[in-house]
């Protein structure tokens, strides 16, 4: 027998759920494997769909060409000795030039590593945004890249979690992320439901409530997390509802984890930071929010720019005590550092072509075409949703998914416990195994009991899909009405 | 009073050391800002050399063309329609096109998430190269592409850990990554100390004497780590101490974890792989090896390659059990995937330019002179240390470091003492404070008892910085004599 077995490895691992990219998408990779060997004559479609996961590259986004460029420039840095070729034959622009410039000098190569909570000038870059964005500054030293938001996750709750007995608040629905890693760090997450009578907003009585029963099961409750514009909701939060969670973890002293990755994805009202929202009540009621501390969470892999690929990301922390930092950074030290091709891709994220400099016209071009793009089929697809029998849908507000709810007739919940499976996956099986579309139940982000979502991204090209889920959904309505 | 404090954190963090970059690296870290600022007048020295960290391209080491060149097309693919501008003007090669093309072709862009264990292709190539390295075929189901060989090491542990109890072999002195994660993990670190005697090889009885009293403890002792070529001693493994280690793990039932970054930086004898050894003794003594698991590591930020920054690797297990896998497979899912462009470097590592293409000339041009020149510093630094008082070193077999025992004068640990610290440390400080030389104390690996080393990598330019720790080192005695 092998030493290690599913029984004896390590039981948190085995505990984690990551639906994501779970049986659905394992499914969806065997019949893509299908149909590029040319093995698909028994399949009812000719492309698969990866619908179950915000990846916009993959599904034909095209990248922002002044990233590109700088990043090929700092891929091969000799190219900067043929500055003439590169503006004359190749539309390289100067100011691609002279960023890559910059960069190379900062990082020297990217090919070393850098130090392990990012290049020092990088972390200046993204503390200038800040402030830019909200009207505070940062500090660059509070600021951690890391290798995406992913990343970043992990090593807060890395540190934030102390043992099983540590409680961390989470809004369920919710990117999966959060309870995978409170599995593997054998600590106790906290769901607290969101409002999705009110779009999904955060509901501070349901906050409460399930923080004061988390505390009277004596769990030692110490972060809340929130995510906004949503995962997998798409909701874009009020500032009233940022203000209310920060004063409720200022009067329960929590720390709140603010995961933002999709705050250049709305479209609806307008994104309000926690980190701006928090100094604007530290400037309010002096006092009261002094010792709060937040950490929020950014990367290069949502918004327009869409590089997941490059896994590029950083977190930057409000009111830590000192010696905890020097913990995070130790911490972070242990795997050396972030890509450093991921680290210059968040400094032009976060300083990007300005009006007036030669990339602008075509960089700002790119972004609107892709910020109209997503919005035109998000729109697509929730006129069909409202066009689809037993399903619900708020109206498009921010991030890359909608989260309808479907009420399935009761044969088809009959036919889903004959399989074993849970009524939404049911459901997206039956989706994916008639339209090549890929989606993740509901259950695999946690809903309340006796509904049934399922998360869908409106990053797909075109709206045909649409149409044939659409069609779907009616056939299988008909067979389980 | 802030919610996290240094005593309410995870204490698994707040217990694991990083010496690598630790104190002493910050330190160097402070020196250079001045130096940069033109505020160094009291120091000593006019450079930092961060000799703490095998980091080849921050101490000026230049990437290999045609890797750099190829991923300057993966990062802007629109140059490949000007593939006349890049031929005839920027020295581009036909098969440096090609090899852009095709490796687009596999991952569609380098900005979308690959599949999460890496791109099916790119782990094809890497099953390739061990097929042709070793004589036995891979399976590429069985290879993970990782962010470099930490996030590799940092997989498996959490894999193999499943609490306190569960201990794992490792070589002492060891990279302090693996006592670093154990410390994260909770499990239990069973140290085998190298014999130094024998130019670091591996001792069967040490093994044997930590075991056995590890598992007189009541350890439940699951797996052994070996570093070869290693780290921090340099030492190249005969076959013989690697087929000891597998027959030991054989009788034991443990699983092997081999990590072999160093495998390319070999200047003595040859590398023997755990694979190639295992499926030798598979062969030859059919059944007892048949259920060994061993699981080996290799990173694109070391050989010859050295590219760190772009946290490229993978490991590949055998034996496993399927069940693991999948729960592997999960594992890497929640933080989605290694860094795309790094798994394209992984690619051209393991599938370089061969004789007779056109970029061949240049490519093994430009690795021959990285090796000489290694080998020719790695000699220059033994010399120096030969010529030491009270300094003894191993001559140079592999890996991109030396690590000298030194004598310190009774004097010397007085002085220590006296600052709190131990007495390598206090050496490794005042080399630093005098000389801009950044070290490592053995004692960040661990060491014998009463012995004392030093880490210092040959990857620093020149000799000169040889010359001036020789002298350093004179003075030092001196003082304390």
């Amino acid at each position: 027998m092998t030493r290690l077995t599913l029984e004896s490895i390590n039981q948190s691992v085995v505990k984690a759920k990551y639906a994501v990219r779970g049986e659905l998408a394992v499914k969806s990779e065997t019949y893509r494997a299908k149909i590029r060997k040319g093995d698909a004559q028994d399949l009812p479609f000719d492309q698969v769909i990866s619908s179950n996961i915000g990846n916009p590259q993959q599904l034909g986004q095209k990248p922002i060409t002044f990233y590109r460029q700088v990043l090929s420039l700092l891929e091969n840095p000799r190219l900067l000795d043929h500055e003439d070729v590169l503006v004359n034959s190749l539309e390289y622009k100067p100011d691609v030039v002279e960023r890559a410039r910059w960069l190379l000098q900062q990082v020297g190569s990217v090919g070393a590593y850098s130090a392990s909570a990012g290049v020092p000038a990088i972390k200046e870059s993204v503390a200038n945004f800040l402030e830019r964005r909200d009207g505070y500054p940062a500090d660059p030293t509070s600021i951690y890249l890391t290798a995406g938001a992913s990343s970043a996750v992990n090593i807060l709750m890395h540190i934030i979690c102390a043992n099983q007995n540590s409680g961390i608040l989470v809004p369920i629905p919710q990117y999966p992320l959060y309870t995978a890693l409170l599995s593997v760090l054998d600590a106790t997450c906290v769901p607290y439901y969101l409002n999705e009578q009110a779009n999904w907003g955060t509901s501070l009585d349901q906050i409460k409530e399930a923080y004061e029963k988390a505390k009277s099961d004596g769990v030692d409750v110490r972060a809340i997390v929130v995510i906004n514009p949503g995962n997998p909701t798409g909701a874009s939060l009020s500032a009233a509802d940022v203000r209310s969670v920060l004063e409720f973890a200022a009067d329960e002293n929590l720390v709140v984890l603010a995961d933002e990755v999709y705050q250049a994805n709305v479209f609806v009202g307008a994104f309000h930071s926690f980190r701006k929202v928090l100094y604007d009540l530290q400037k309010e009621t002096p006092g009261k929010f002094d010792g709060l501390e937040l950490a929020s969470v950014h990367s290069t892999s949502k918004g327009l720019i869409g590089e997941c690929g490059h896994r590029g990301g950083y977190f930057e922390t409000i009111g830590f005590d000192k010696q905890v930092s020097e913990q995070i950074y130790k911490y972070v030290s242990i795997t050396l550092c972030a890509p450093v091709i991921g680290q210059c891709l968040v400094e032009m994220m976060v300083n990007p072509p300005q009006p007036g400099s030669p990339s602008y016209e075509l960089y700002h071009e790119e972004n609107s075409a892709i910020f109209n793009e997503l919005q035109r089929r998000a729109t697509a697809l929730y006129e069909a949703f409202k066009d689809m029998e037993g399903v619900e849908c708020g109206e498009p507000q921010g991030s890359m998914y909608l989260f309808p709810t479907i009420r399935l007739p009761a044969k088809a919940v009959e036919a889903a416990q004959k399989e074993g499976r849970k009524p939404d996956e049911f459901y997206c099986h039956r989706m994916l195994d008639a339209t090549g579309v890929c989606t993740v139940p509901g259950s695999g982000f946690g809903q309340a009991d006796g509904t049934q979502h399922f998360r869908v991204t409106f990053l797909a090209p075109g709206t045909e899909w649409i149409r044939i889920v659409h069609e779907f959904h009616g056939k299988f309505m008909d067979e389980f009405r």
